[in-house]
């Protein structure tokens, strides 16, 4: 592989593909722009759209494929069906060492199951996680699982617990972060049973993690912690009910504003401070999920997303790349089962 | 028991009692004067405070207890060793008859414990729900299991449909009131066995619940439906994680229109208007969790709660005792296990 990044893109997957994938392939290269990419998707519908975008045509290579995978294709069948597929050859360009990573905004499930079943897990890991950042008062923090899992026991717990701990000090940059387990109450006594068994888990580790304890639901945004883990099925209700809380606020000011018309007046000076504010909440700088615990990098970016959102998680794919994420997970987890105190990693490609 | 509402509080549980309890009465006599009040706790404590309340004194009987249950009280402990406490006679007073429902602001564990104990649940119904309104884009809805029941099955989520669903009718007025089961997608296939399996009774049932099936987590308050059940690990961790991200919203409107003179004349020219989306996402105007399944009406205040939040749970307590939804609950579900159609029941005491 050069030293040039080179990213695999599904160019079919996201409710506005093709066109969206592409406009965030241009934003993205504003960026990164030693990237290079290999486009997996309709070759004829693909052309005119490059035509368009004559910065992206010039570092990508289009691969055509005949299929794709729709957004309400159960994962299963997916993966019977879909070896000609966009998503499915976008993963084996990774697979087959041509690209670094790749991103897809198209369906979860069948990206999972395509993901696993190409890439493996690495070793040690029984069970990949999706992980996102959530902004935090204090910046953003790191949670997992938010949907790969539904019911996890406490091993799956302390693999997420340390491939949280390793992003965070890789990509982020923390030299100990801090990592909660997710339950309804902090004492010890609280709680489902696995994540009371992942807790002393946690806590009898000779790894270096800095374990928090547990955190509760409000933590999460606090910034309690940098890494929030939890089940798959909590994860996922968790995000998306912060998701709604946050639109549901953004409707009330709105409706406030426009109440009367010297409040509409006031709305109008602070629009620029109303605008960051829209901007610091915008679900959009947080999309880019990244299945963690996999033999090669997956980003799932948002179907629903815009161009700005793609090239997002096209932002995250990259760094999880530069920061040789997967060598240090693997390092780590190898350390856990020797008990063997761990050396921060150094690597990068 | 005499026509007039009786209620018996627990003066000495919250953060801020037993003054703050006090004063939580002595705004809801504005909105329900014709209560009286059965009060449990320290008299030499509550003596000279209810000199200060003249209102609440005129209604009012002290009942002196001994002792108290901590927060950090194990439920199992002050179930044994609490019996003079004034959480445990201001519920036996609930079961002797003296009163027509209790509140408490004290420890939820322990509350749960004892008014399981004292009260028994209703025929049918295995285990009592933490239900609340939460604040939706529609108005409000009502959420449960918050927290009393870490791991559900299928049965216990079924008995929280029909407890909801009663509820929302008798008490929020709604003829059809719509109920959906909390999970990670909206297709049949997703999701735990649990939730899979209860809305498979749901849907085939013979009450008739308007089933809408499963909701994901921006559903809550989207108000998609009127009736969110779910089990009290993720219905815990959902609400917590609301209230987090409401607060984190509040923290970035404020940093916003504080960081230029000009929005800040903008903030001061809306203020009335951002002093009412204060008041709609103001958690006290949603406190007083219902313990929904019990054969007598109990509410529990939040710990930290104030006056105001305090009367708003004494309100509930109210709405839950002149609606007879216990009868109604123990009504459906009997005929939810005979197959018969139900009669929306017109009881009020």
């Amino acid at each position: 592989m050069s030293e040039r990044l080179i990213l695999s893109v599904d160019a079919m997957g996201g409710d506005n593909a093709p066109e969206m994938v592409l406009e965030g392939m241009e934003l993205s290269l504003n960026k990164h722009p030693d990237t290079r990419f290999l486009l997996f998707g309709d070759e004829p519908r693909l052309t005119p759209l490059l035509a368009l975008h004559a910065k992206v045509a010039a570092v990508t290579e289009v691969r055509h494929t005949p299929d794709s995978v729709k957004g309400t294709d159960k994962a299963a069948q997916a993966l019977r069906s879909g070896r000609n597929s966009s998503m499915r050859l976008a993963i084996n360009a990774v697979k087959d060492g041509d690209a670094h990573g790749i991103i897809s905004a198209g369906n979860t499930g069948a990206l999972m199951a395509m993901a696993k079943f190409v890439l493996k897990t690495l070793p040690g890991i029984d069970r990949p996680a999706i992980a996102s950042y959530v902004p935090t008062n204090t910046g953003r923090s790191l949670m997992l699982d938010l949907g790969a899992n539904i019911e996890c026991d406490a091993e799956n717990l302390v693999q997420f617990a340390v491939m949280g701990e390793v992003f965070a000090r890789q990509v982020l940059g923390l030299e100990y972060p801090s990592v909660g387990i997710l339950n309804v109450g902090a004492e010890d006594l609280k709680g489902k049973q696995s994540v009371k068994e992942a807790a002393a888990i946690l806590q009898e580790t000779d790894l270096p993690i800095k374990f928090y304890g547990f955190i509760e639901g409000d933590d999460i945004t606090a910034g309690t912690v940098d890494v929030i883990v939890t089940d798959g099925f909590t994860g996922n209700v968790a995000l998306k009910t912060a998701e709604g809380t946050a639109k549901l606020f953004g409707t009330f000011l709105k409706d406030a504003l426009t109440s009367s018309p010297v409040s509409t007046l006031g709305a109008l000076l602070a629009r620029p401070a109303l605008n960051r504010l829209k901007m610091r909440m915008d679900p959009r700088r947080y999309n880019g999920a990244m299945l963690l615990g996999l033999n090669g990098i997956c980003v799932k970016s948002h179907g629903g997303t815009d161009a700005l959102g793609f090239s997002n998680a096209i932002g995250v794919t990259a760094d999880l790349i530069t920061t040789a994420v997967n060598e240090s997970i693997k390092a780590d987890y190898a350390r856990l089962h020797e008990g063997e105190p761990t050396q921060h990693s150094e690597q990068t490609i």
